[in-house]
């Protein structure tokens, strides 16, 4: 663990200052968008941390426990980076995280897993899914901002450990796979209605996505390969944990 | 965070095996009582990952929740060397961490905070009576297991967050500083009435203190001493809070 204390967290270090004053964020619309889109990630992981180590009491050793637990505790560890970049956009960071708080509780609240294996199923499968959306909106990000997405949301570490339980559970237990694979669907609606909703309200990032005067955006092909992308990757995740889609 | 993969972890690398072949641990009595210690305050941090990340329910602002999140991240992210130098002693980590897990446990069951007040306190000074504790047990030990121990437990990043904070509100509050007062001794009790069921069970972990034949050990007056100081620090802490013991 490497995180700083408080106040270091507080005040960004002049290199940090630096890779954001990046001429695009001259634009009050694109740098709204981004300090959006690195809100949305930030709240994301706090409230992927309590979720996972909530679900972590679920474990049914005390090895499983650890794990769950590392992968919460991985998490909360890339929120001081995307706190740090939000001071150097000029904003206070958690009142920027405010709107995203309660469509990202929602799908909590509406994805509680009921045992171990869908608290397990969530963790690859509903953290997976949030990034692949996070990493296609970064896509259209200058190059600083779309780093930094990308290096707080690549964290495969503990796939394998979650490959490797579900896998091994529904080979002993084959009617779980079914119950695990409705689950999954679930995990997908959930996240794509909570996304509608934070799409409804915040124009900041629709208009980036949609493109401006001087940046390219998505026409509606786009969208719709877009939405294939994310559909693939999520059926890739369940095939691996040996789950029909 | 940069806690290996499961598999590293059960895999000791060459370098953290050479650190225990040290010839102390040939003496089968002193390595049971190694073992203990090293499971003991992996257990402990386990378990105060558990329940610093339920208290940080009780957060009255997400910085806050986000500062107590980050606080039970760090104390997980030393349970991976802990569990390595298990290994390297030839036991299974979590199977020796199991004599612990009750009365630590019973512990966080007598002493769960009432609101975040609580839970500040107990942050800070339960964690901290456990370290002292912990670190003087170590100073019995080999230069090698001594010195694991004391990185594992030495981390006060966030103490000048639960100091500022739980001063602020005693301010603010002042009948607060009396019911926290009151609090601090009760975890101080708690944590005594535990150690002592932990000595009373574990026979190496005293016959390591008592000392042995080529082993100095601690007299009636040095274990005054230890106890002393232990009740000194605890009273140091409760005091930077504000808080009279």
């Amino acid at each position: 663990m490497t995180a700083p204390t408080p106040d270091e967290a507080a005040s960004p270090t002049p290199a940090a200052v630096l890779s954001v004053s990046d001429e695009a964020l001259a634009d009050d619309g694109y740098r709204a968008a981004v300090v959006d889109l690195v809100a949305a990630v930030a709240y994301g992981e706090i409230s992927a941390f309590e979720r996972l180590a909530e679900d972590a009491k679920l474990a049914p050793t005390l090895a499983d426990k650890v794990e769950l637990g590392s992968m919460a505790a991985a998490q909360l560890g890339h929120v001081t980076e995307l706190r740090e970049r939000l001071h150097a956009l000029g904003v206070d960071p958690f009142e920027a995280m405010e709107p995203f708080r309660e469509p990202i509780e929602s799908f909590h609240r509406h994805t509680a897993p009921s045992d171990w294996w869908e608290g397990l199923v969530k963790a690859y499968v509903g953290d997976g899914l949030a990034a692949d959306f996070y990493l296609e909106i970064a896509g259209f990000l200058d190059e600083s901002t779309g780093d930094l997405i990308t290096r707080t949301l690549t964290d495969v570490r503990h796939s394998e450990f979650v490959v490797g339980r579900v896998r091994a559970a529904i080979e002993a237990d084959p009617p779980l796979g079914g119950r695990l694979a409705l689950w999954g669907r679930r995990l997908m609606g959930e996240a794509l209605s909570q996304a509608q909703r934070v799409a409804a309200d915040r124009e900041a990032l629709i208009a980036l996505v949609a493109g401006g005067v001087d940046r390219p955006g998505l026409d509606l092909a786009e969208v719709g390969r877009v939405f294939t992308r994310l559909t693939e990757r999520h059926n890739e995740r369940m095939g691996r944990l040996g789950l029909a889609f």
